[in-house]
């Protein structure tokens, strides 16, 4: 079925789902799903809604400026127009560590996400013939500290002529530059293997060793410039015990990571997300 | 602040979100939280609206007549009103165990449930100083097969003068006849010890043992005719090993029992569940 | 490293601990993991002992009978004894659903498992391109009501010409026989796509939706000829709630199998399982 | 029953099990328990025995000597030995939050505690009446920068005539001063209200909200003179979702805090507990 979804911010204010309800109703719009949320500490309203493109009475290229003028302009509100067709382009960012890898294409292969993936990136060449053996490219471009810049404008070409609409980084360990960011503001999506903001940065499973935790978890995140800072879209946790070792929390954590990474690109693909600030709302 | 909650259930329709919420507008009433949900199986729509009360045009005693003119007849709903003030009145059953009734008192205390509690009901006398100490009225009921029917008789007397609401099971011990259920409706919530539908009925615990699970559980639900089958209202589970004994399972367990029974609580005094058919739809 | 797993069955008694690990001393063993557990029901005592073989003065053949005369006859002891080295043999049995698979074989291939997987048998042809992509060969032996005894004894050839120690049914949608399964006492490892013994049988995410539960769960038990009754390995569980559609609960239960399957799998090559009537021990 | 337990640390060596065990048998001592655990970085090995004492032949009061003779000189063990009787003594502090006290007074009414409450001290009046409740005196010491060093006095004083062995800090809103922590090392459980290391220090649910972390969770420590940072005994999680305003925050954050902390004591009083470093070894 294809679908139209629209997120809405405004100031909170009295008609506002009833205005947007009745644009759609007497567009003949049936709706899917609609959600709400007040932020009470800063007074504003965010909405999504999603509905039945093929019986609605506007044309696609006409709902933006049609929305715009009847519902819109009146709240002063932000919104952005999604449809669920064609599919959104991913593409994923890998370096040796596989888990994450195989559950993406695990569910790429079984149909679970409405995605394609036009390429697989890595600086390392190891993961290649997995990738290969789903007919996916993959590009090996190899990063130092002398030839980072440069790979990077290589990376982001590549993305160009894919069309790529946003990037997994499925435990890519490379931190990318501030100018490679800002192409794809929300749009990447890391892993990190922490509860954040439990152990910033590297080797956090040795950290959450040394601190003694009960409980370690992953966290993923939209990348910002600030390392593992961005807005957090989705978390889970393992429990562990005194006697797991830093390489067992290794294991353990990677079970956490592939589910929590899997479930973040779940979201975006429904375009369930609104970052807010450094905060993520989640529709449902 | 006082609030209004509407309940509709109706077959779905294209408008219906705009009828409700043109409705709420026009009469001043503004939104706080509004949540619906589409059963495609059944074909039918759910919507919980909550607004503000005092800014709202309406009288009270009026809401119900109005919105159905304006709005129920034409959609042919089936709606329910409810208003967050007064206090809803809840009446506790309770038998010798005392962790369920703690954990509510506890709450109640503390101002967490906006409720009255009239009254503690039992078949034993073991808690009634506990309950005293807040000051609650204990009604000591033992039964037994010869005078269930006549005790049951006085219960339901005691429920009527204190005007109770809706009763909780706080682990009370006594199977309710059909004839005492049907004068509370979904207002009767009982905690079953097990993760239903495994192990209905006596002694779950030791059930669980037997099988030999890994998680043990516990079930809220609103009471029925038949035993331990009425919806579902909220779970929760426990992990558990192959050392820990019955009374130990017994132990674990409960912590899960009091959590998951105060939880139901919870999305009752909000108006949250809707029972449809055996299944509860909760708001959120 | 080399090791030697012990595993011990017999009526409680004193100085029991001290005689294993006595004759584990004397003989130059560095004992690596010791766990023990007592079943007050049955009065019997369970132990696992893991122990490092290189220094260890005894020949690997034997361990057996020196242990028995020294300590095993003394307390009637049933007990087994187990290396972790050459690596098990894991036959994977599987039909159409790939995430339990996928998931399995992402273990292998980073080498998280201790195991070979010699061949993947299945009623169905879909899966071969993914299996063979990991170069294990696979086995496509279609079954239906008129050919299953035949086809079962092709599998119990190919088992045993590939030496197979034990099998997962990876989510295998055929039920074996009761003939079939006494090859592999306590070797044949399933996934049932419920919280056991909730929803035993087929369909059980259609179950659970009816139900209305607000938790679902998957479990991994040894095979027995009482369909989805034998012992329990593992369980997990995850959280739905009323929206999610039959097909949704298919999805998020998925993601819980693969988990726990794996777990069993982990639990099973590290000789950590010991069956006691229906439960089991899972030594730490 | 009577029981004995011995918790032990030594560099790892061959025979320790051995030495432990034999010298337990060959006393009569019937063992309930044993775990161990070697931690391999350290190179140490750690061991908690539990066994009968009714028929153990050694008295009491020789058990420490015999044993550090026989065995604990032999591999220059670290040792402690703890009885389950007589009970142990626990003083609660508190301020005005009841939730971890309620839940504590819960546990030790229904007698799943095994201990002894002299006291309850706080620094608010608040909750004097419901500790009466349960025959239990409450010392109001209010504190403030003038008068702290001197209540600190006064409350070390009422812990010694009580014969205190260990405090629980049942979310008290006072930090205590690193000359009264020394006379109770590994002796105070404090919970914090986060998952540590995360949000140390004040306002963690606000801190938390202002991240938007989608997971929050709560840690019994013990307290030591670095505020948040000692030795972890137990943590435990719940979700949130970006809706929950910091008082729900709170009030979800609550359940998990009295659940962990109610878990810490239990473990502190069967003698379960080993601090090593900055880590805890919980024995099974």
């Amino acid at each position: 079925m294809h679908t139209a979804i629209l997120i809405i911010q405004c100031k909170d204010d009295k008609g506002i789902v009833a205005a947007v309800s009745q644009f759609l109703f007497e567009n003949n719009g049936n709706i899917l799903a609609i959600d709400q949320y007040i932020d009470e500490e800063m007074g504003d309203f965010f909405m999504r809604a999603e509905w039945e493109l093929d019986s609605f009475d506007i044309k696609k290229d006409d709902i933006v400026g049609l929305f715009g003028e009847k519902v819109g302009k009146r709240f002063g509100m932000d919104y952005s127009l999604f449809f669920n067709s064609p599919k959104p382009r991913m593409a994923l960012f890998v370096s040796k560590l596989s888990h994450c890898l195989f559950d993406i294409l695990s569910r790429y292969y079984s149909g679970q996400f409405n995605v394609e993936i036009p390429l697989v990136v890595s600086n390392h060449p190891d993961l290649e013939p997995v990738v290969r053996a789903f007919g996916i490219p993959y590009h090996y471009l190899p990063i130092d500290k002398s030839n980072k810049a440069a790979q990077e404008e290589k990376q982001l070409q590549l993305l160009r002529e894919n069309k790529v609409d946003f990037i997994v980084l499925a435990r890519y360990m490379q931190i990318l530059s501030a100018s490679f960011i800002k192409n794809y503001p929300d749009r990447i999506i890391n892993i990190h293997h922490s509860f954040l903001p439990a152990f910033v940065g590297a080797k956090p499973y040795h950290a959450a060793y040394k601190r003694g935790v009960k409980i370690i978890g992953a966290t993923a995140h939209y990348v910002t410039e600030e390392l593992d800072a961005g807005p957090i879209i989705e978390q889970e946790v393992a429990r562990v015990r005194h006697h797991n070792t830093v390489d067992e929390l290794v294991q353990i954590g990677q079970d956490v990571e592939k589910v929590v990474l899997s479930k973040a690109i779940r979201y975006h693909l429904a375009q369930k997300i609104k970052v807010v600030g450094n905060r993520t709302i989640i529709f449902s």
